[in-house]
């Protein structure tokens, strides 16, 4: 099976699965606006890099799923409250209008909180004999420590001179953090060993600042034709970014550099990590 | 002991605590605004329901004191959620500026997400036999089947002709499904069987509901100074309530056969059950 192939079965058992664990009981109104942003398409890059990562030791199985949908939902909520007016003001995302466009805000909100809350719950409901490992690494990657920990950053020093530290902190909490938990929760759950753990953890970390730089590079010189949204806004809005601090070329050697110890990390693994290999050298061949 | 004594004991155990259960590390903005509204105050009447209805069994530990702590950070990420300006748009709280007021809206956003991933991560870090049971009840109750439901209900139906069953959906899920939470949880943690669940949910459910028709009559008819907050907001605004629906004089009679049901329920509780019946007794004794 190709690479695109792999990815793309992957994604269709996220795609089919998400909607199975929003419960027809959640009042109308409510499920339809946490539908329409969980059901809006997306890579799906944090369920497929569960997946992907529990495939490094044995077969993803349905809790696996339940997992992955569950990450997905925390992605969205984060989605969701980013795009609100009072944070990034953002009307459209995937070419669809965002959620408090649609919905209101106040829907928009509730939307948000409902999915993180599901996410726990969904997660919650495994019997799998590491469920309670893998839903702790997950809250604590998303988390004050981790997810939320970044974007406060982002919000509380948008307006400040960037320092290095700075920029570092908001992209590990904001990006890498949410793609390390999928990493480290899908081989918790395939029974993975400390050794193994260390050696995804540098994969996911390594990774997630790469791809957050190389985001931010897309922005500063893509098209926006290719890229299906608009770019510069970064660059307009003063938003703390790599490539803004360092220059365009020192940040895509960064990025090369920090993809490159992605690669090595998957070491121990040997050829069952070549998925995981692509998926980082892919994510990079975006900006050469 | 008197009631009070014992509720103020309840209480200070849970002040003394709160703020441990916010890690140092996270980030200053963030951590600021999360024990801004945190620590600000308040009845504390979750914490205590959980630590007076695990009393019911067995005196609560520092693991029920985990527990009642990560119900507050619930009920206060809802709160400084609901007072955002596309919610309720309050900008006073016991006394004090609301969260967005003094933080702006987009960390007061976040520091709602924040204090409910960290009442997950708190409750995920128990080591106690039943804690996966008691995270379980939590999560239901506050999410998407419950509080959030009920938050929906009141934003998606607010300008609409209230229906009995509306407003009682409403309440239920706003009020009563986080009173009824702390009861379980803390029946869960002190090692409860099932028959003494049935009348926790009994009494959670019954004094919650009750609870937020004596609020809504106090809101109606209140004095503001006694109150120390503004009243006759909900009927300005139009919203539904059981004493708009119904008339002051009948959801008075409600609460009263409400608050009767949720004393009866503790019949098996015996004398124990003394501070959980007079809890529900002060509480309808406001509006008489």
């Amino acid at each position: 099976m190709s690479w695109q192939a792999s990815y793309d079965a992957y994604k269709a058992r996220v795609e089919d699965a998400l909607e199975r664990f929003v419960p027809q009981g959640v009042p109308g109104p409510l499920r339809g606006a946490m539908l329409y942003s969980l059901l809006g398409g997306g890579k799906r890059l944090r369920p497929v890099l569960l997946l992907a990562s529990h495939a490094l030791l044995r077969e993803p199985d349905q809790e696996a799923l339940r997992f992955a949908c569950a990450l997905e939902m925390i992605h969205t909520y984060s989605l969701i409250h980013d795009d609100l007016p009072a944070m990034d003001n953002d009307c459209l995302r995937r070419g669809r209008p965002t959620c408090h466009i649609l919905y209101g805000e106040a829907m928009a909100i509730l939307a948000g909180d409902g999915l993180l809350s599901l996410a726990f719950e969904t997660m919650l409901s495994s019997r799998h004999e590491k469920a309670l490992e893998a839903v702790r690494i997950i809250a604590q990657k998303a988390g004050v420590s981790g997810m939320v920990a970044g974007q406060s950053l982002d919000v509380a020093f948008a307006r400040e001179t960037p320092t290095e530290d700075l920029v570092r902190r908001i992209h590990e909490g904001k990006t890498a953090c949410l793609l390390t938990a999928p990493v480290l929760a899908g081989l918790t759950l395939a029974g993975a060993d400390e050794r193994a753990l260390r050696a995804g953890a540098e994969y996911g970390g390594q990774m997630g600042v790469a791809f957050q730089i190389i985001d931010d590079i897309l922005d500063l010189t893509g098209d926006e034709r290719t890229l299906g949204k608009s770019v510069g806004k970064d660059e307009t809005e003063g938003k703390l970014t790599w490539p803004a601090l360092k220059g365009v070329e020192q940040a895509r050697r960064d990025a090369e550099r920090l993809t490159a110890g992605a690669v090595q990390a998957l070491e121990p693994f040997g050829e069952r990590a070549d998925f995981l290999r692509e998926l980082a050298q892919r994510t990079l061949n975006r900006i050469q």
